[in-house]
């Protein structure tokens, strides 16, 4: 059996539900505490789209003939129940996605910072000890995200992996050093830190995706029924950039890029997000062991282009777009030439033709229209007006 | 005025002594929360020599004419206590030794290592914060103590801060990727990040000394007064294998090598360890700004050849030491040839002459043959009877 960990998440949704679907008569268990809902609802955001309780979205699904899934309620920050979990259900795959994913959320003051750090560390480290505890170091593929954060302003062309370095005259393989600018994203590198640790010590088989910024609105099964719709944020400490550019284009207020728009981010659709998490659980991977690093992306563009393209998305959809700028209140370097290397996570996980992000955003620029009134009402609650 | 965090502690007494007699009149303040008692309690420890309470090392102190110290019992976990203490007294340099240290206690199981981690990450990032909150960036230096184990079996010559390699024929400068191999070690590079970032975010002024195994019994002020003594542990946890190394020699059984004892790991004297934290806080640094990483050790020798210089330095005081192998219970590489540059931190720390490690170990065998009989009788406690 599988266990998705965030399972009533932006990505952990459609993943509950691309697994079971993919991987059925199997049973998948989503695990969540619903912190995702209660952090939104904190900073006084609200989902662009409409979203059912776990309740209603496990009915609908039910009723969608999906057989395979269970739902627990858990925090597994509580090491105890992480443990209890892994040892009863013995999962052959742990999709780990559990976490607290807003940058700016941690940076609110110290207590968000060591909440986020904190949080994020321990269930990973409740998850890894759990398998350990269990005795399924040798039977247990830990499929987690981290972020492509922990590459900061990298200086270099970023692998997949271990890096090949000369130093001294002498080649040698290591690891990326972790590079963050912010308290969520280092946390995620200490995450990393324990995955890297867990495959040594205990030669655990952990594939790490280090993921982009995640877009969409849907996938092909969220499109099934409204009540399998997952969540859409916007606001300033939930909304990607991308997102909060389609709620702009849809609520008529032009598109802000901070600063020059010129530092160069990963993006990746939440359908091919979602699809190379469910093809890692397909991997037969238990005689590898170890930690094996994927950078999950499809695009890295810059954030001026990332706005011109979702203005043409938004015009095709009949909405009238344009694009702003304003001073940027970050220390970043503006003009960063983020490259990472993708090759390895595209052969091996999205080895189907991707979505891609220009047919992602246009999928969602058409989605979003529907919700135009709803997400004009939602624009000054989630701080998308135009510039005074 | 200047903060010493973990003041209680084995080398955090001595440089709360040194701190005060380097700087009178400026006051020095200690805060502890005896965390290293309890835990060295926990595992059934006791130091090898007898140590006073706080209130007995404060009068003993007083009465040696130090009128400059003063002793805040507190959990730096709390950070509205960490933010009180740095907004009130507004330290003009933190040395922050505050930890749990030991790698084998957070080996133990599941909940150590999660303690371990998250008591160190939090002591650190909230001063860190606390420092920030208080609007003290561009004024408070910064001194923290975390470990050479970051570097675990590093495959090239360890730097002193960045690293000058060479990608695609390019050269750069990278921080030195953590490879640590346990949960404290691993703790404590993440601890590490977390200055990194700081520093980054906030041009905090951080000298962060990665330090080495400390050994030795005493200080030239620690030794003025009995009751001035820093503890001295030997049992399996909180013991560095140097002083189980003089445990045994002194309680008359074989000092223990486990597997061949040919890996190679970085050493310093308690004395010049607490020097170089003191010559730290003398430096004038705000105008740098930034992080500075030094590699705080004088030696860096392997285990076959510590235990025969802890042999040789027992057997100058008379005793009859003897070298035994067992086989390693770690996954560790048995030759693994550490070599870090240590050349900054010798110039710019230790300018004066270091003690070393053959003289330390020689000091602390005289010093602790005096307590023979009681460490005798303590062997079978600390785990260093003979072999059966």
């Amino acid at each position: 059996m599988i266990l998705v960990t965030g399972a009533d998440g932006y990505v952990g949704w459609p993943t509950f539900l691309a697994l079971a679907a993919a991987f059925a008569p199997e049973e998948v268990i989503g695990v969540d505490h619903f912190g995702r809902r209660q952090w939104v609802q904190e900073v006084g955001g609200r989902s662009l789209v409409p979203i059912e309780s776990m309740q209603g979205r496990l009915l609908a699904a039910r009723e969608a003939g999906y057989s395979n899934l269970r739902f627990v309620r858990q925090d597994l920050r509580d090491a105890a129940a992480a443990d209890a979990l892994v040892r009863e259900r013995r999962p052959r795959a742990i999709v780990h996605l559990a976490a607290q994913p807003s940058a700016p959320y941690a940076h609110k003051d110290g207590a968000h910072a060591a909440f986020t750090q904190d949080n994020n560390l321990a269930t990973t480290r409740n998850l890894l000890w759990a398998v350990h505890a269990a005795g399924l170091d040798e039977s247990t593929h830990l499929v987690v995200t981290t972020t492509m954060g922990i590459y900061g302003p990298a200086p270099i062309d970023v692998p997949e992996g271990p890096m090949d370095v000369t130093v001294g005259g002498r080649p040698v393989q290591l690891p990326f050093p972790a590079l963050a600018t912010s308290w969520y994203h280092m946390g995620k590198a200490m995450d990393a830190l324990n995955l890297q640790l867990a495959a040594y010590v205990w030669r655990q088989t952990v594939t790490e995706l280090r993921t982009a910024v995640v877009l969409g609105t849907t996938t092909a099964l969220t499109r099934e029924h409204p009540a399998l719709r997952t969540r859409v944020d916007a606001d300033f400490f939930f909304g990607v950039v991308p997102h909060r550019f389609l709620a702009q284009a849809v609520a008529g207020v032009p598109l802000t890029v901070y600063g020059e728009g010129g530092q160069r981010k990963p993006f990746i659709a939440l359908s091919d997000a979602v699809a190379s998490l469910t093809a890692a659980v397909g991997q037969d991977v238990m005689a590898r062991r170890g930690l094996r690093i994927y950078n999950q992306t499809t695009d890295v563009i810059g954030i001026e282009d990332l706005a011109a393209k979702v203005a043409a998305a938004a015009r095709g959809v009949g909405l009238d777009a344009v694009v702003q700028h304003r001073p940027n209140p970050r220390v970043e370097d503006e003009h960063h030439q983020l490259t990472v290397r993708r090759q390895g996570f595209l052969n091996d996980l999205l080895a189907g033709e991707p979505l891609g992000l220009e047919d992602a955003l246009e999928q969602s620029a058409a989605d979003l229209v529907a919700f135009r009134d709803d997400i004009r009402r939602l624009g000054p609650v989630l701080g998308i007006t135009a510039a005074t």
